[in-house]
């Protein structure tokens, strides 16, 4: 197996991406809000990049209605139907639903990796279900989206606990210095997951802001059995 | 004290820069080889992000020439006087002389930090005597250089044992990501310095290009007095 791993949206390579079977990881919060939509029962989530591309896509009075949802600086959007937190993604708003989601990191890696072979989405809450899910692929790519360029500390830890359940993927020897250190905090911080997503950057930036409940959703490993795939453009089970 | 720490130049908030006390670390191998050169009598290093400026500065036939160095992508640059390892800088090549330096990160972070208060270029070889140099700084701001906007274990190890060094900088539990993950690194590898070295990305890049000597004299903790620091465009002792 061949294995790419990247710290930041930033850092991606994208020849590495393409082609290749890409794990994104944002576990604050898109990739923990997109595997709680689809455990709500919502049919598709649909990644944009850009707040205004996502609500041409969700305009009113379409025969079938999106749900708008994301948000920039971890705020919901003005006017949008739902922000970024997982916990607002319940079985009465989402499920049979079409939502258009935009977030500051986690969908812009998404379509970043636009040529991967496959993308799938990596959240704490589905860690295991994704590690064996992609484990037999040839070309795999770890993409971490950190914040806004720079690492977090949580999509790495999480990174880590991936390479730790994904088991032999050849030499580990070779393993880059982010997946280096996504090993270290793993096997440092893996057994106290909510205590470290409270103490890093974006978790205490959250709970400043009132999000602080989302913290211990994001932080319940291996809760979901759902591996979310990116398909024509839609993320589904 | 007001403390940022930076994980890449990329990352570096150019105001928290500004007016601050900025500690720029590329342990492989700008800082190790300025360090290494002033302590061979090196009169002053003039830092420069590009070549072309450099070769501008350097030009043959001035009154007082000026030895030219540098690397890119770790290799001499064709017509360069000396590269970028350490070991070059001997006493008999570079006592008294003025150097002009241009390497792929370690110069452009320094002149990324033009605006700052003052500016002190750290590797591991100096990183006691840094730590002692900066202690009483109101604002200080640790720059990890890294490697082309990615992140650089080594440096951050660097940036781990400066932090431990410090002591007494206020909250710790306010650090952000990459400083507690350089903490991590600090503690787990601070007694392996050189394997460790030798294992990152750049310490393999390195090994691959023929400089696995450099690796030694990089992993050197400590063995330098020397504070080197910009002022009025030039490092000196």
């Amino acid at each position: 197996m061949k294995l790419s791993y990247f710290a930041s949206i930033e850092q991606a390579d994208r020849e590495a991406l393409a082609g290749a079977c890409v794990v994104v990881i944002d576990v604050l919060r898109a990739s923990s809000t997109i595997v709680a939509a689809l455990e709500s029962g919502a049919e598709r989530i649909i990644p944009i990049a850009d707040v205004a591309t996502a609500c041409r896509l969700a305009r009113p009075g379409e025969r079938v209605a999106k749900i708008l949802a994301g948000e920039r600086r971890g705020l919901p959007v003005e006017g949008f139907d739902l922000g970024n937190s997982p916990l607002e993604f319940t079985p009465e708003r989402v499920a049979g639903k079409t939502i258009v989601l935009t977030t500051t990191n986690g969908t812009r890696a998404i379509t970043a990796a636009a040529k991967a072979e496959r993308v799938v989405v990596c959240a704490l809450t589905n860690v295991d279900a994704v590690a064996e899910a992609v484990r037999g692929a040839e070309s795999l790519a770890v993409l971490c989206c950190g914040s806004e360029g720079s690492v977090a500390a949580e999509d790495l830890l999480c990174g880590g606990l991936f390479l730790d359940l994904l088991g032999d993927f050849g030499d580990r020897g070779a393993l880059n210095d982010a997946a280096r250190i996504s090993h270290l905090l793993a096997s440092r911080f893996g057994g106290e997951v909510e205590t470290f997503l409270r103490e890093c950057d974006h978790g205490r930036a959250l709970a400043s802001l009132g999000f602080g409940d989302d913290i211990a959703a994001c932080a319940a490993v291996g809760t979901s059995r759902l591996v979310p795939a990116l398909r024509e453009g839609a993320i589904a089970r």
